[in-house]
């Protein structure tokens, strides 16, 4: 273990927590969802100059509403900033030899964008970055568009030798992580009465892939398997749980079972008290505030399940700034660029982007990209 | 953890080892395939009573042909009673209160069948029972499906109040098991020269599941998903690897990504070196001899995969033994009926009949049966 050669490194050093971001007023749902219809590393639309555009336009009065349902607003960047200070607060004292830490939000498809992070990280004389993504479990999706998105935009700053950037690109079961998940569990579970929850079934849910994504070989849904499975472990299996997957939009197939469909059978099987674990997010967002509480909780209600609780999300878990900033300890220590798998495009890839490591910090290999036609989906920049 | 009252039971614990099965023989292909395609717990066809059987027939020559080029017939059972023997061994040492102990396989689809197992144990006089499911993770299809025909069995024999039974239905992640399989994938490295060795991508293949059976809430995939992550983290994540999914058959949708694809796509990246490791198996079969070995090695062949290798199945691998004997003194000693997690029948379940325990040893609970309409696909015994 070989901690980073300070000598050659000055600045702090530059923590870029990635994460999708959400609109933190009413007025940023339209730009947001613009973002997102753009990004063809998460959704593929035929003529998608224009159609997204106008998909994303269309959606906005409605889900304008779900954000004024929930205060009006995300509150990602709020959670991110509590986590972030938390984190580097512990990496200080956890790793002198490369403090100071300065943690930077880099959201995806709103501000602070990766050219708000870039700029900041450059004003603080900045040298060694680590790009951290804030989902647990890796798809090309969601970290891989962060990442390929971090460096073009380093590029369009002309700042693409300005940093030595190492990569934390997944972290599905990291004991620290699986703690403070199981710890927001037992939160859950304390909702319930203590007579109902020996009863009490645990449904895990992520948000869902379509079908292309995972059988081109993305990795999510076995990760998110295995975290299910630690946090089970560490829970001694003492609960029946269910894994399933929500927030499937469009006509494509989508990766099942759906968190909606399940809720209905567990309605029709008499269940009466459930609890909803989100293993696949960080924080509150509309998917747990709005999804999982208010439309899951009527249906719920309607299907007769009378105790359907939400286990806490992260948010300002201690445990979680633990496991933070022990993931980074850890990383700064090892030396590494990143993870070995990081380096494996999916073999049905179809983005020559995918897997890039920018001006790494140690030695960094990625599979070739493909030569076949199936290549052309994406231009390159 | 309470020792079972040896007190009011007599006779050989007996442990029965539930799989498959497959033909020994040639003229065994056959019946073989009959009993698979009348099993509507794995496959659900319109008017089964006479589609399954023309299925069968018409598939018989080609099977036969699969069985003739890997020695004539499958060797499932002389692995199975190896691995019994090592277990049995074993487990008179670790559990002399549960001693002595006695194992009898029971196949799916070919003799020894459930009621050669039970008819054995009865003449051996066995009053407590184990059923013991040789599938790492659970599906319906698999495990859930030996389990029915068991408790089936046992009523056709009048055989239902002559044992205590108690049911081991998962062990995805047992530590031993673990060891044993990371044990196999070490053996399968060494078959690549020591400067290929770094560039070795680990290819875990299961046996894949139509949709319809992962979307009614089968925990199959996530389970897998934990072996193949324990594994690797076992291996310090040294090594790339993916997950895929093989042996899909006819026109409905399967879970992806597909094995055969998979192998296709990594030639086009121009991949060199490829172990592949049966996760979810305990032993060589038709899939692996045939499938992996003889069909998918032409491929791979064919797409310039120049180091296409299998790491060996678990097979006799003693450490598989020590796991096995491991898990059944854990479950003895549990005093438990079954896993938390049997009772929970799929959310989207068809099966009336399904995570039924007959004369469990300990209190058993399983979910109520669903008053869907859905639920008229299966007759009621």
């Amino acid at each position: 273990m070989e901690e980073n050669d300070r000598a050659n490194v000055t600045g702090p050093t530059g923590i870029v927590m990635m994460n999708l971001g959400g609109p933190k007023s009413l007025e940023e749902v339209e730009p947001f969802l613009l973002k997102l219809f753009e990004d063809r590393e998460i959704i593929q639309l035929p003529l998608q100059r224009w159609l997204g555009p106008f998909i994303a336009r269309r959606r906005t009065k409605s889900v304008q509403q779900n954000y004024q349902d929930i205060g009006g607003g995300s509150p990602i960047l709020t959670w991110t900033e509590e986590q972030g200070r938390g984190m580097c607060e512990r990496l200080d004292s956890l790793s002198p030899a490369t403090a100071p830490h300065k943690f930077y939000v880099a959201f995806r498809y709103i501000d602070p964008f990766s050219e708000d992070a870039l700029r900041a990280m450059k004003r603080d004389g900045v040298k060694r970055a680590v790009a951290f993504t804030q989902y647990p479990q890796f798809s090309c999706s969601t970290t891989g568009s962060s990442l390929n998105e971090l460096w073009r935009a380093a590029k369009r700053l002309g700042l693409q030798n300005e940093f030595q950037w190492s990569v934390i690109d997944r972290w599905p079961s990291h004991p620290r992580f699986i703690e403070a998940m199981t710890q927001t569990v037992r939160e859950g579970l304390e909702l319930f009465d203590q007579a109902d929850r020996d009863d009490v079934l645990i449904l895990f849910s992520a948000h869902s892939l379509p079908l292309s994504v995972i059988n081109r070989g993305d990795p999510y849904p076995q990760e998110v398997g295995a975290s299910v499975h630690d946090v089970m472990k560490r829970l001694g299996f003492a609960y029946e749980y269910l894994l399933c997957y929500q927030s499937e939009v469009g006509p494509v197939p989508w990766l099942g079972p759906s968190t909606e469909e399940v809720i209905k059978e567990l309605g029709h099987k008499k269940r009466k008290n459930v609890l909803v674990v989100g293993i696949a997010f960080t924080s509150d967002h509309i998917e747990t505030l709005h999804e999982l509480d208010i439309e899951y909780g009527h249906l719920a209600e309607e299907v007769g399940i009378a105790n359907f609780k939400r286990a806490p999300a992260l948010n300002g878990e201690p445990l979680f700034q633990d496991a933070l900033a022990e993931l980074v300890q850890e990383h700064l220590a090892s030396g590494e660029a990143c993870s070995k798998q990081y380096g494996l495009r999916c073999p049905g890839c179809v983005n020559p982007q995918c897997r890039n490591l920018l001006n790494p910090v140690a030695s960094y290999k990625r599979t070739q990209v493909s030569a076949s036609p199936k290549n052309k989906l994406y231009p390159s920049t």
